[in-house]
């Protein structure tokens, strides 16, 4: 049961709840259950390329030939790529930072995977398709940490003279919210980053 | 009873304490009540220039010589300005529209104060030291009907061919969130405006 509580969003409760169901589930059920998860944890790992999630060497965007290979979207965790794949409206490829600086943390740039994007950048041989990289969008999470981050990568691109070009994802309301509803650093970004009808 | 479960967050149950309230305290105190809610009735109005609620003719904001006459932040409702006056970023006047265009709640441009806010732009006079328009904000709420509000007003402005600035505020991630958290809606405003760092 200690195992089970290690897992997110189970407790004691559900953890005893999990474990009623498989003492009264037939043994090849519960076989196949832990073998899956044996695959997943073995059969699963990281993109060469973009450290995406990925069954094979490189993942399944960047062995797309329709996408964009000229332009990479930098993000935290697989999962904040998986929410912008869902939009459909961004048709480029990704590197995967596999966190954020957090020095409280103990997180600092040789934990993230920085080096392997500026080689991107700075070698087209390393890119998908041999495609030069012309634009990196930073797309962090809308936090201090996420923030400091994306200076961080910024002035490693800046070092590095290639001339790429850098932009961020847009901060300001969210679409379908209310502005009253907003707190006051929202409503900043929204009027600082106010453009032109 | 029945009066005060009109009141916003009154329930059945809020109402009884409440008379059960009002019926152990003092007369005087009660009565001190009811005066300050005629009290408020009867002395707050909408400001002349900018609609929005004031004791006097016209609003503190409006009055106040220190303020940015040259621009003007369009709202839907005097909370919206409230909310914006707490950020301390803004230091121009305002306009409330008194609403947004909602065809199924049958408000139409005649219930909003939109021919006021075209007064303002094609004549100083009507402006607060007379100073004449050089930017109008849109800062209507990020939901189909704001939009579709700040649309016709755009329109509105366009006709008047008075060659103000017409901006929006801006829209994308909201500070402090997580990307993975946001929905299709918000993720694609991110991307459509990205900028360049």
């Amino acid at each position: 049961m200690a195992e089970l509580c290690k897992l997110p969003g189970i407790g004691r409760r559900s953890a005893e709840r999990l474990i009623f169901h498989v003492l009264k589930a037939p043994a090849d059920e519960v076989d196949r259950l832990a073998r899956s998860l044996d695959d997943t944890k073995s059969g699963v790992r990281h993109c060469d390329v973009c450290y995406n999630l990925s069954e094979r060497s490189r993942c399944r965007i960047c062995e797309d030939p329709e996408r964009d290979r000229s332009r990479v979207l930098v993000v935290e965790q697989p999962r904040d790529l998986i929410a912008i794949e869902q939009t459909g409206q961004y048709r480029g490829l990704y590197h995967v930072l596999m966190g954020r600086l957090s020095p409280l943390d103990g997180i600092g740039p040789d934990e993230l995977t920085v080096d392997a994007l500026l080689d991107r950048v700075r070698d087209p041989s390393k890119q998908p398709g041999g495609v030069g990289v012309e634009e990196i969008v930073l797309g962090l999470n809308p936090t201090l940490e996420g923030d400091g981050t994306a200076l961080y990568v910024k002035e490693r691109l800046d070092e590095l003279g290639s001339g790429v070009t850098v932009t961020r994802l847009a901060r300001g309301l969210p679409s379908g919210g209310s502005l009253e509803m907003m707190n006051k650093a929202v409503l900043a970004d929204a009027l600082a980053g106010r453009r032109t009808l």
